[in-house]
């Protein structure tokens, strides 16, 4: 049997080993070779003998460190590219032009990096070969702006979006189609050259045309899906004149809101899904049984509220505990996806932090030695500086007798930061440069 | 691969094995033998020439199968015995006594099979042996009323409590302590006669002092706990007076709230779970086995919001679908417990139909054979005559397209019942005269 304290420390390195095999670097050496002319990319080759000028654009949360990543293994054979982060996620490439914009609610620079990227492609020709390097935040990070919208207009609309519940598919449908770069456009633009796709996938699901708003993959949904969306949150009348019109123009025909599947632009490029939830979740349950415990994974797909899923992976770790199913003990029961909350309180916190404190509710009287943690694997939870809790079995007891502090009363007004803030538990992994949605598990001893 | 067809016979077959595993008279056939005057009881022997008289006390909505199958057994061996039961519920039983009386609300007649029982009780002496069969729905059919509070206030009470939220243990440490029956008070009254306690659970993780408020059971709540209840859920100022005040004296130590487990009345008592979700969750892995399908079972306790859970078991079946996991193709994924509802419109419906219908939801879009199926044991989910309801990946569509109905419209008003009435898919099962909780599962063709 193994201790609380002993428990708590596996979930922490076993949520650190998740961590790993995301990292945007390791992805990109894993997966791209280059031996003499010859470049290996996810086990296909192309000769780079008959390729002239090879070139990068990058953007979404882990673009730097992938573009960095393949800098360092195409050397000199890189020609350029156009690398778009977050503010303040820089880093330093030297083959590449490096644009900080804005995210989640795009700005100018936004345009500016959608310009920089569409000049790119346009002076790209047919012997040339282009890595697109997407990940999660995209979609704000390279705004082509149709004609009539402005900036202040995609703003807004970014700002009714975020606020209105709608997940980031549907998201994402509408701002495929207010962009001229989103929805498989910049694809068209780089047409005639040869493109690679590298992806991190931020996405329930892997919907890869749903990441960074799949610039240069076959667009999967249309101008009417947009206005639905718009409708299904009664943001229609909210919305900016210029975006709806643009949209009804859309409707209409006037537009084909972006290459389908079958267009001739994707003809010759290739994508490639290198990092996911579920690989996260495969090097967790690696390293779980390097550390003895007997591991399942119940899905890379969990989404609903968090304190419901929080309960659900309680009622599984008592399920182990009183029937030693559905694995025996010592084990570790993993899953991986993006939950939300519904916010009823005013208080801090953020979807890890407010399944943890869940969970050590729906552990507190358990005679054996449960562990606990939730954790996002962009290293950030909310608007926080926390990325997540670990709890156990006496979590919210010590809590009450320690700190006078009810945990049911934190939860119930969405106040988790400040339960583990005065508790502890938290923890702090720091921006990670990558995001394959969150990681969950339960120990038990 | 299997087709959504024959996923649906396969899912309804499991259920039905599910339900044969936990009838009340094959659980006392397969637990209780006798032999000459050799008593067996779930490998236990006991020597019948020891004993007097074998009386029985049944309680609860299995009471009246268990009983009659009890009789069947002993024969000309059983003396008497009490057998109270749900209105409708009644079987013929040649040597006790059938009282119906109220449920879930308790009546005069709660309080007359009380006052039998606790008769019945202080009639066996030494020599005597009392079979105690117990099954949810026990705390409302037996009502030993303390001095000063009514039948009125234990039905106002009942009915504070139904609506309150609180959950089944809750009510019934509240009920354990209003009652000169229940907490283990009927087993101070039985002693010295031995007794056998025979018990089917419909409680979250078996706590065997809460099925039918444990009258016969070690009493592991106080009267603390008890007010503490009340305060929760602001229920002290609305409680009859009579009871708030029966309640204060025995916080102040008049009573001592029912016997603790080294009261000396135990120490000829003997009990054994002889039904539980557990062993339905068994029996449908075993069918499902049979039927060529990989099981999991993911727990025995679940608990949470119907739709929540609804989602979580949806993204499991999309991890057997997406990477063969937890269990490869084809799959069938089982879990038990009891959900709950949020009430946020006025339809009609019960957690395993509106959970089955969220499911449905869940399963739209998806380009696999999945089915969904939800149901309640005792045969009947919330206030109408269906059971739960069985959904596809085809669900949604198909309402929509042949009826016109919008699935989630149905959900957001919890009417599922009226969703299933008219596009199909209801279980339509009876009343089985048990109850263990419900079964959810998932098969992936």
């Amino acid at each position: 049997m193994r201790t609380t304290n002993e428990l708590r420390r596996c979930a922490k390195d076993v949520f650190g080993s998740a961590l790993k095999a995301i990292e945007p670097a390791r992805l990109i050496k894993e997966n791209v070779k280059l031996k003499g002319q010859t470049l290996e990319v996810a086990g296909r080759r192309y000769d780079l003998r008959e390729v002239r000028d090879v070139f990068l654009i990058a953007a979404g949360k882990a673009s730097a460190p992938m573009a960095q990543a393949l800098e360092g293994i195409l050397g000199e054979r890189l020609s350029g590219g156009i690398v778009v982060v977050k503010y303040g996620y820089g880093l330093r490439i030297k083959r590449a032009r490096v644009i900080e914009a804005g995210h989640p609610v795009p700005d100018r620079r936004s345009v500016a990096a959608a310009n920089a990227v569409l000049k790119l492609a346009s002076d790209a020709g047919k012997q040339d070969l282009v890595f697109c390097l997407l990940s999660g935040g995209g979609s704000s990070l390279l705004c082509g702006l149709p004609e009539g919208v402005t900036i202040g207009d995609l703003k807004s609309l970014t700002r009714l979006l975020l606020a209105s519940g709608a997940d980031i598919k549907e998201m994402n449908t509408v701002r495929k189609h207010v962009s001229l770069v989103n929805g498989g456009r910049l694809a068209r633009a780089l047409y005639p050259a040869r493109v690679i796709n590298l992806i991190i996938s931020d996405v329930v699901g892997n919907r890869l045309d749903m990441i960074a708003s799949g610039p240069t993959l076959p667009n999967e949904t249309t101008f009417e899906d947009a206005v639905e969306v718009l409708s299904k949150y009664n943001l229609i009348k909210k919305a900016p004149r210029s975006i709806c019109s643009y949209l009804e123009r859309g409707v209409r025909g006037i537009d084909d809101g972006g290459p389908g599947k079958n267009d001739p632009c994707f003809k010759h490029s290739q994508t490639h899904l290198l990092g996911s939830n579920v690989l996260a979740l495969e090097a967790a349950e690696e390293r779980a049984e390097a550390l003895g415990l007997n591991c399942i994974i119940l899905s890379s797909s969990i989404t609903g509220e968090a304190r419901e899923v929080a309960a659900v992976l309680v009622s599984v770790a008592k399920e182990v505990l009183a029937n030693g199913r559905p694995v025996p003990r010592p084990a570790c029961i993993l899953a991986g996806g993006e939950t939300t909350v519904t916010l009823n309180g005013r208080g801090m916190g953020g979807r890890s932090q407010e399944f943890a404190l869940a969970a050590a509710l729906g552990l507190e009287g358990s005679s054996h030695h449960i562990v606990v943690l939730s954790g996002g694997t962009d290293g950030t939870d909310g608007p926080t500086d926390a990325d997540g809790a670990v709890v156990d079995t006496n979590t919210c007891r010590r809590a009450r007798k320690k700190f006078q502090l009810d945990a049911a009363d934190y939860l119930s007004r969405n106040d988790s930061y400040h339960f583990f803030q005065k508790a502890g538990g938290h923890l702090f992994t720091g921006p990670t440069r990558t995001n394959v949605m969150d990681i969950m598990m339960a120990l038990i001893g």
